[in-house]
């Protein structure tokens, strides 16, 4: 392979001319780039959708879109759109789906929806100068953000707190001015972050002209200005609960089902490498309808993570408990998410999937994520206390293997046979082929 | 809209027949199957590669396939293949690699590859009892998984270290058998999971076998056995650095952007609210190489925000300082990745990223994700202290709002010079487009 050399101006080349540096640049088959363009959509605008996502776009990267049926969310059917490149999420949500049907279905309860942001700023001066004047201060933030805010108030939004924080344990001359947002149905990044800059502006001018202060306190140097994906108080929980004896069929095997169940959750929360997988389960089921849906996962994950390190500790996000003969399984989480504006309102399948979901109001779609979550959690759970994940998971690892190398239907269905009851290894299946293909 | 009812049996229609089923059940237009229809791949055989990866598929998701070019890493050039829905982070990731490629581009150092799993177990007996004997059970434990870790063994991997660790803080009878493993360029999950469940079957034979036991010791209950995605022994170290003088044409700028910056990184290692959003911004280029390369992005994520939170409070994950003159910014991280196996050898735009990036092993690519973190974050916080975040935000975000109306080229033009020196919000511009459309 020849290594692509520095390229100035790459951004300006039109499609055509990137994909064909790239294979220059890698010594590619031409190939590549009809391979390329048989991934792109025959509808020109369609296509110029997606490719207004991003930067320096080639093709389109697909993953199935998929849904999981019978979701009985607070008493209401709702079909779960997902998308998810790991085999197993969709079937394992579907299957908790059916079988939570059945028993009162998902229970959910939004518990806030606050977002925050914070102005960063170092300021060298009497900090009791600063927390005396902060009222005047606070005034004037606000009426210089008021036409930024005017829109959100109608529709029940703005701005809720701002808080001065001094914290010299940090940075020597360091303050926050750590600012409470109500965004409604948005996700509110841009109206956050207008009006932390807004803020930034207003701070800036305030100090310097203000004659209380002397000479040097008139200076404020902004760090920056940013909301937070940290939003412990924008937070849903979301629960399943049935007596003991209705987890199996037998009521000798649904009591010790439940035990190990309760134990297995329990782990989770004592023990950080058991809680990182377990909440990584948890996250499979929550990042398929968020990108369905058009939802940043990044800001879900690096919030909801955070959150369950907030003890001090990294535990499981969910909880398990039996308590008089009554099993239930919850999960509180922080989900900051919005339904109108950004990628929501412009994928065309993340238009479908609002679709598919009955247009929901961003606090449904929390209730929606942490559901999906909490399903996750259930299916990898119950899997791993009773039969183990393998045997799931090698079927579909099978089907993965086999669909690496060109078989005829039949093949297929010979491979399966074979491996039912035998050890499934790339190598061992590569061996099976070269033997019987 | 019509509630969905509760359906039997799903998964086992037709994707034809799933549509048809959601269509009537959501009473949604029968044009939403024609829709979903012109996602899919005209070639039949592709189209059941991308099915395969998962369950009840409708159609695809698309999400633009870009490319960022420039990235110089330990001295070799290369393209980073991205996948996000995410506007402005291909161009960050383009613009903080054409700068460093100036600078010496990004160093990189493995640190560790190790992988671990545990079986989880109850056991009512003598802690000492099991201790005395485990050498014992260790031979047998590694004899029984032969079969398993022959091949692995071939490629230089397998087992490497299996500690018996008793928890009773966790649960009254509760221990682990915590292993450490060696997967070479696969990811391992099976390999490591297959491993773990076959000690959990020879512990249980041992333990009713073994005669140095009393009868109540005989019995070992296994709660479960899994891989962990917490890997803090897989771990990369990456950094740029150059003389502060560099940072910037003018001196005295250079100066003042170098404190900035590193006052900001400093700020996130010290406070969760920003290290939410630091840190989230390290994943936007983690995650988007990782979807590109068919890598599980909830495994990573799970396993680095954990790692973030190892000293009892969660921080950001990169480190900036200066010394002597010298800018240094660097990003240590647990990653732990696969090239061979899993989507990575199944997605056929997982193989073209592969090609892009001159097919790396498994180091390799682990030290790319980390690369693509800290571009990620460099230019992140570059924006965050100098411009602001909002000015190129707001270019890309009027993109969108654009993209969501109908609009000819020249209308998009004429809204974007409207825009030039105006707040953007999709009020403002319904507001602008119904006065000059």
């Amino acid at each position: 392979m020849t290594e692509p050399k520095f390229i100035r101006g790459f951004s300006k080349l039109s499609r055509f001319q990137k994909v064909q540096w790239l294979i220059e640049a890698l010594n590619l088959d031409q190939s590549t780039a009809d391979f390329l363009k048989c991934f792109e959509l025959s509808d020109h605008e369609l296509q110029s959708v997606i490719d207004d996502l991003s930067e320096n776009q080639l093709s389109n990267f697909h993953l199935p879109f998929s849904v999981a049926p019978n979701f009985l969310v607070n008493g209401q059917f709702l079909a779960f759109p997902l998308v998810t490149e790991e085999s197993s999420v969709v079937a394992a949500l579907a299957k908790a789906a059916g079988f939570w049907a059945g028993r009162g279905g998902f229970h959910a309860k939004v518990i806030g929806t606050e977002k925050k942001g914070q102005l960063h700023f170092n300021w060298n001066g009497t900090p009791e100068n600063l927390t005396r004047l902060f009222p005047q201060l606070k005034e004037q933030l606000l009426g210089e953000v008021a036409s930024l805010t005017e829109n959100m108030a109608k529709r029940g939004g703005g701005i809720t707190l701002i808080e001065l924080k001094h914290l010299p344990e940090v940075l020597p001359n360091y303050y926050q001015l750590d600012v409470a947002f109500e965004t409604c149905d948005a996700m509110g990044a841009n109206f956050i972050n207008s009006c932390l800059e807004q803020f930034g502006r207003t701070l800036k001018s305030w100090a310097r002209q203000n004659e209380a202060f002397h000479d040097e306190e008139r200076h404020v140097e902004i760090i920056m200005a940013i909301l937070s994906n940290y939003a412990p108080n924008s937070r849903v929980k979301v629960w399943v609960e049935c007596p003991v004896s209705e987890l199996e069929t037998d009521r000798h095997q649904a009591r010790i089902f439940a035990d190990k169940f309760v134990q297995a959750v329990h782990i989770a929360r004592r023990d950080v490498s058991r809680a990182v997988t377990h909440n990584k389960g948890i996250f499979n089921g929550i990042d398929a309808l968020a990108i369905a849906t058009g939802n940043d996962f990044r800001a879900i994950e690096a919030g909801a993570h955070a959150y369950a390190s907030r003890k001090g500790v990294y535990s499981g996000l969910s909880y398990a408990e039996l308590s008089g003969g009554q099993f239930c399984f919850s999960l509180e989480i922080p989900l900051a998410v919005g339904v109108v504006g950004g990628v929501t309102s412009i994928h065309p399948l993340a238009k479908v999937a609002m679709k598919i979901l009955g247009e929901p109001s961003a606090k449904e779609l929390m209730t929606y994520l942490a559901v999906a979550g909490l399903a996750s959690n259930w299916s990898a759970v119950k899997a791993l206390v009773t039969t183990g994940i393998q045997q799931g998971h090698m079927k579909m690892h099978l089907s993965n293997i086999l669909s690496s190398f060109q078989l005829s239907g039949e093949q297929k269905q010979a491979a399966r046979l074979y491996f039912q009851d035998r050890e499934v290894s790339f190598s061992e299946v590569q061996k099976y082929l070269s033997e019987h293909a």
